[in-house]
């Protein structure tokens, strides 16, 4: 069954809805209340209204066809709440509450999941947070928004395994404003499971990028047949990478990690990037969501700082990354601009670039001309060590004004002044890191986008 | 001859001072005058005064012995300049200027080496930012205050080959506060060499963990019997790891960066740390500059999210730290807290110890008092999800009031509300990470320098 109601309801039911502050179908419904464009339908048992919003004592109750009920009540009281979603024709449920499955309670799913199949539903949960659809408001997430930000808008769907890691990765790209089209915690998957939402977002035009964390999948063939059909490029954390991590995520979830190498050669098999950490993954994303994809993984780097572009030039060679040669019409507009007294004479004019410790922002701007107008250019590395005197706030102007045909990213290690500048630079919609290694990692991640790369195919530009 | 003078000067002579702002001897002039305790002697050959200090128009002419001589003047002037400082028997020189090997003029290096054997002196550089001692005030940095921030004091030496990267590094923990006792960046490195300053600070009390940054080093036995012999932990980024990035290091510093796999096993051998990265360095310099050094390598996990247990657990175990087996008491105590109903019954009570979603602040206390009484544990990585809403800021006075025999660090993945309470589990002393990779990083970075790790020997704790 299609899941385009779940993901965009009408309207929604959320059973176990609450005036109590505190109580979880209370911070739902104050979530929904602010930014879901639908109608909405509180259930509770005893009061007339919910945040002002007329209630009904059971779903059975509501005279409109609800497309999606959301549930938030004890477990013992679900097998029988989704019967009565069944009578009241209810096709999507999802279930946040705990203590199924994961707490011993598999009598509890079973229980569910003969009810849901006597009445042809779709289920997400139990156990998770649900969905937060930036484009409509639909808002599933019951931490409250002063603890947890929601991300803008975007083209990247971040699906989690892990419903509290997922949590604190939102929080973590909403400050860095990455942007998402879907986010989606699956929990103990009784229904729909990794592969029916990898399915889903490849048809999803509101999504070109899927970011994935998991543990382990349900059915192995089913998910990596489903990443490979996909047609958009994914991105997987997998934890559980050794015996005892794999040990303490099946008395976490209930369910099986599976072995690494298995997971590893699957991954690569399907074409999806497979990120190390989560700092990987965030450094990822942050590209995707700031930046276009390259042609080719042909990198040039420029530099005022050697060291640093050696440590780029190190971490670029060892993800199979190419240092782009540069063409002779780019060497001959440098040496001209050595000649010129733009560029100092102590300056490497091959690829890594050094413009040295005394670059100004107009050498900057020469160099970042001639090496995006090269062909044989994909990406830029733009290493800025602003600790320097001869560089302040014009970097941002060189970096708006130079033409973006390929993507750019920013390394700038440093402190306050530093980091008062890279939010500018951000806000231009330039990414910035803090180290070369992360540098490089974005740009590894946007290379493995690019339909050339083996890997990832792409159906259109983010 | 002793490094003593160079680093802790009475007096220091300034050859180049200007009271020209963005002139190297002006920045270094005002970064003197801010906080050096000793006497200043700018050299001039035409002000009277630099920076309302009486000037002097050469070495030759101060009528006093002078401990430090800070050269910036042009390459081509300094080898006089050396020869000056012999005849007024300054003993220690550092030249920050630049345009010596790494620009094609040996030839002036050479004539310094003559000149400097001829008067018998140490001199640091040239092409380096010299000597920032934080006791003392000592600072040669040109890099003005307002674009690059000094640290505060702590144990940590960090000796830098490259001069722009070490100011990076510098500005970065001034802005975590972690706390240095040195900072050295020593150039081209014509006299005075890596294995001359780990010897120096081997015996320098304020200093008791060395870290360097290096492409490559000068003498490598030299080097490697130095920090064998320096009875304090080591760590070092060494950068130039492939063919490509050894080849830029080359062109930048004018030294070969020499083959990865000597270096890999020759700092392993001389008990030196090696880290992959800059952030990696930076973790482990976190987890120094905060907490003390553990007994051993087993350690615990307390987490109110299972995916972040799962994750932490993956690194420790490849980095080759071990799970801390809990003790029967622990065991018990935890049991006892269940059934007190202070943990909840769906907790996980082996490690990784997972207190699950609706963990309280009082849940953490009493587990973290548990696993801190634990002889079986010799550190502790705390994972807070702070955007549950049964979380707040008490989590700041737990962590403040448990007993810290032993090293914790925090790991909260987030956004601005975690971020908000996190820097003041920083302020009461607590490291905190981003990713539970990072975490271990700095668990793993401490357990390396216990003594029985079988890597770096520790004189006295930090």
């Amino acid at each position: 069954m299609s899941l385009d109601r779940m993901f965009y309801p009408d309207d929604v039911a959320v059973i176990g809805a609450s005036n109590k502050k505190g109580k979880v179908g209370n911070a739902i419904m104050r979530s929904l209340k602010k930014k879901y464009s639908g109608e909405i339908y509180p259930v509770n048992l005893k009061e007339e209204t919910i945040l002002d919003i007329p209630a009904y004592p059971s779903i059975v109750d509501i005279d409109a066809p609800v497309d999606l009920a959301i549930i938030a009540l004890p477990a013992k009281m679900v097998p029988d709440i989704v019967d009565q979603c069944g009578s009241a024709g209810v096709k999507n449920l999802i279930v946040v509450s705990a203590g199924f499955g994961e707490a011993g309670r598999n009598d509890l799913e079973r229980e569910i999941k003969d009810k849901m199949d006597r009445h042809d539903m779709n289920l997400l949960g139990p156990n998770c947070l649900g969905i937060l659809n930036t484009s409509t408001g639909l808002d599933t997430i019951f931490n409250p928004p002063d603890r947890q930000d929601r991300p803008p808008s975007g083209s990247i769907a971040f699906i989690s395994q892990s419903g509290a890691f997922g949590a604190a990765t939102l929080d973590w790209f909403s400050e860095a404003e990455i942007g998402l089209s879907k986010f989606v915690s699956y929990g103990n998957r009784i229904d729909i499971d990794e592969a029916d939402l990898v399915d889903y977002l490849s048809t999803d035009e509101e999504t070109d990028f899927i970011i994935i964390y998991m543990e382990g999948v349900k059915y192995g063939r089913r998910f990596f047949e489903a990443a490979k059909r996909c047609g958009k490029p994914m991105m997987a954390v997998k934890s559980g990478r050794t015996e005892e991590g794999a040990s303490a995520a099946t008395s976490h979830t209930a369910s099986l990690a599976g072995r690494d190498k298995v997971y590893h050669g699957a991954f690569k098999q399907a074409g999806v990037i497979r990120a190390r950490d989560i700092r990987e993954m965030f450094n990822v994303a942050k590209a995707v969501s700031y930046q276009p994809v390259p042609r080719g993984d042909a990198i040039a780097i420029v530099t005022n700082g050697g060291g640093a572009g050696v440590m780029a030039t190190d971490e670029l060679v060892e993800r199979g990354l190419s240092l782009a040669s540069l063409s002779v019409e780019t060497k001959k507009d440098l040496k001209e601009a050595v000649e010129e007294g733009v560029i100092s004479e102590h300056a490497t004019l091959d690829n890594p670039i050094d413009i040295v410790g005394d670059a100004t922002p107009e050498r900057y701007e020469r160099t970042l001309k001639a090496v995006l107008d090269d062909e044989n250019v994909d990406s830029v590395i733009v290493v800025i060590l602003f600790q320097s005197p001869t560089l302040d706030e014009r970097m941002v102007d060189v970096l708006d004004r130079v033409e973006k045909n390929k993507p750019v990213v920013v390394v700038a290690p440093g402190g306050r002044y530093t980091h008062k500048i890279t939010a500018k630079i951000e806000d231009a919609g330039i990414p910035v890191y803090q180290t070369p290694a992360e540098g490089v990692q974005a740009v590894w991640g946007l290379s493995r986008c690019c339909p050339g790369s083996g890997g990832v195919r792409r159906t259109k530009d983010i």
